[in-house]
């Protein structure tokens, strides 16, 4: 299934329309989106046996996160080797480099972002949503405790990030906007965990990070059995498991965003998200 | 005021005793800690108008942390000069460096706390809790939009903080138990706002920091306006507000904490804390 914000309310996606949660479970789950993730057994089961209803048209600016809302994100820097290598950063070993998005900066698929200075950048990201507790889980086992993915954007405001010894990834990350994610939350039975996703980004139509989640230096079930050894991850929790190559401070000279540029972010088979820059 | 977690519930401290949130307000306020963050005006006036009721005893064991699910945790670190100065990190110009302490972390004023290693350390640190949104707020009017004041520790596991390039405050700081805070969030009609505060640690009765917020690179005010700045703060976010100086990495040799250590954190006049470790 693919569950859309639209307007504030928790949808099920349906061809080209969608269903209100709220109104096809007669008030069972929703209509906040974060509400799922406290029933989210029981709403799984419940929209995979009585979740078909008549849709209704949405446009894609009503279109919000999927997730507004979570109670931790969890965000990985230098997890691909080529992107690593083009920042001179790397992660300590056995464990992620882990950084967090402040909720925030949290923002749908659609719109438009305030730039925040010269030195704003691209990330396209597979953004992970938490569907049950999870503490100390093995990585065989991680995928049991996942409720979906989504495309996500880690915008970057460099010049805050790298000020300062050592440099702070939070801040410069988490500007309002920053954390666009979307365009639905996409289950695990549409598609297959650990099957290798395209990740691509655009800038004006330009192609300008196109990755696969295989080069992951900690694929996702690494990731989260590290996070959990850790850190309790809850339902609604979200985990941005880092970009690939070609961002903009990687380049002879450094590119970033300007005021009208429009970026497109994809992941095949999850969807795609446009932002324009002002 | 005073307003602690004793078991779950929100309370009242009042005198040796405590007054049952819910059960005084006619379930208006409560029993949740965080549902005051909801109504904070509404709950602040009750309090001072009809939040006189009978109290009953309650155990110290029985607190938990007043603040317990906080949406938002922005933690900094190198806030005092001659703490950053025995790390050998430095904050970059104009902004605080800027962390997230997970909530999972999050524990009371008392209790065991499991080591993760050779390298724990102890950092005494006054902890905001907000009241009231705050977006782009000047220092002169930060006050208006904090809850109140608790005691806050922030257990760190050096070897996870420091390893990896740059190094990632975080993560090592987010071990369960991690982030006490209490023993109840103190408003600022108890406590007056931009008042130095002394703030004190001891491992087993020895005495390893004696700091003062006045020694702050940025006071309160100033950090809320730069973090608001960027994000927006909610009701019930905390702010852990950094630590002065003697913490065990900054010793020759480094000194860490034991099985079996006790670590008590104080700050005058909001209350004092105590954790075994194990």
């Amino acid at each position: 299934m693919r569950i859309a914000n639209v307007n504030g309310r928790a949808h099920l996606l349906s061809g080209p329309g969608a269903i209100d949660i709220a109104r096809a479970s007669g008030g069972r789950f929703g209509p906040d989106p974060m509400d799922l993730f406290a029933h989210w057994d029981a709403f799984r089961t419940w929209a995979h046996t009585d979740g078909v209803h008549s849709s209704a048209p949405y446009r894609r600016e009503d279109l919000g996160a999927p997730v507004p809302r979570p109670g931790q994100v969890f965000a990985i820097g230098l997890n691909y080797a080529e992107h690593a290598a083009e920042t001179g950063l790397e992660a300590g070993p056995g464990m992620p480099s882990v950084f967090t998005k402040f909720t925030s900066s949290l923002t749908g698929p659609t719109g438009t972002v305030q730039l925040t200075g010269p030195s704003v950048d691209w990330e396209v990201e597979l953004v992970v949503a938490i569907g049950k507790e999870a503490y100390d889980v093995a990585a065989a086992d991680v995928w049991e405790h996942v409720a979906g993915v989504m495309v996500g954007q880690d915008f970057s405001d460099r010049d805050v990030q790298m000020s300062g010894t050592p440099p702070q990834f939070s801040l410069g990350k988490s500007y309002p906007g920053f954390g666009p994610t979307g365009p639905a939350l996409v289950s695990l039975d549409e598609i297959a965990p650990d099957i290798p996703l395209r990740l691509r980004c655009w800038v004006n139509d330009e192609l300008v990070q196109d990755g696969s989640t295989d080069q992951m230096i900690m694929p996702v079930p690494v990731l989260i059995e590290r996070i959990s050894s850790v850190c309790t991850l809850y339902p609604g929790d979200l985990v941005f498991t880092g970009t690939p190559a070609g961002v903009g401070m990687g380049r002879t000279p450094a590119r970033y965003l300007a005021p009208g540029d429009e970026v497109r972010t994809s992941i095949d088979g999850i969807g795609e998200m446009a932002h324009i820059l002002r």
